[in-house]
């Protein structure tokens, strides 16, 4: 995957943690997800789709994260991950996504976004079935960590 | 949503299940997904973009369902989501989008598709965050049933 993929979509969900919760998260080396396991609490998915190439972002958190991320967004206190914490990570999911889209598309590249799903369910796992390597990012917070994975396909 | 996006899907389904798996499915009366929560044990999701429409496909199906439809599209026995289920499901996913797509596309309506992702562990949940109703199609086999959920936003 070419690094201006990764980093489009590593400044914008700095960008909006940063803004939207005034919350500062530090991005760890990306790897190369060799189980393609996630395991977390709740997991924002969203497809992408184009002339030049297709993939898929997850954003998975633990419920620690996730309600210290909504807690400071919404600037009230939340104990279950809820429809308003669901709410959330379609919507951080979208903005990231659209953030990574403006970027990259200055870039002169360029997709259309599906509709975000969000999954709950303790130790769900998302596999993403990609002929192409997975890159995971790890993101620290003062809650926690969170990963965010992207798979992208180039159309030759 | 417009029926003719439901019965591409519907039809998509249908064909492929009865030429990969040699087995019919009977699709129940699609319904308006009221709680936006399908419970099963392996989920395909694709999402689907274009300039005239965005969407999400999710597949759902229950351990037992899965394993008679792997089984008889590779014609050995299985006890378990392993790998090559979930590879399946993958599969499953991106051939009925493929088939709903190659329809839609004689009517006029385009749109490119992301990568699939596969979800499993014991009742996770799917939650499409759309401001459409989600479409939820039941069908019925003999190894019992499945559910897929379509949701779909028009660009004015």
């Amino acid at each position: 995957m070419k690094a201006e993929f990764i980093n489009a979509f590593l400044t914008a969900v700095l960008n909006i943690l940063s803004t939207m919760a005034r919350m500062k998260a530090k991005p760890g080396t990306p790897a190369i997800k060799a189980d393609q396991i996630a395991k977390g609490d709740v997991t924002g998915l969203i497809g992408m789709a184009g002339d030049q190439a297709r993939g898929t972002l997850a954003v998975t958190f633990t419920k620690p994260v996730i309600l210290a991320i909504t807690e400071r967004m919404l600037d009230e206190k939340l104990d279950e991950i809820d429809d308003t914490v669901t709410d959330m990570v379609g919507e951080l999911t979208n903005m990231v996504t659209g953030g990574a889209k403006k970027i990259l598309s200055e870039k002169g590249f360029r997709f259309d976004m599906a509709i975000p799903s969000v999954i709950s369910g303790k130790d769900h796992v998302v596999i993403h079935k990609s002929k192409n390597p997975i890159v995971v990012v790890p993101f620290s917070t003062e809650a926690g960590d969170f990963f965010v994975e992207l798979c992208f396909e180039q159309m030759s």
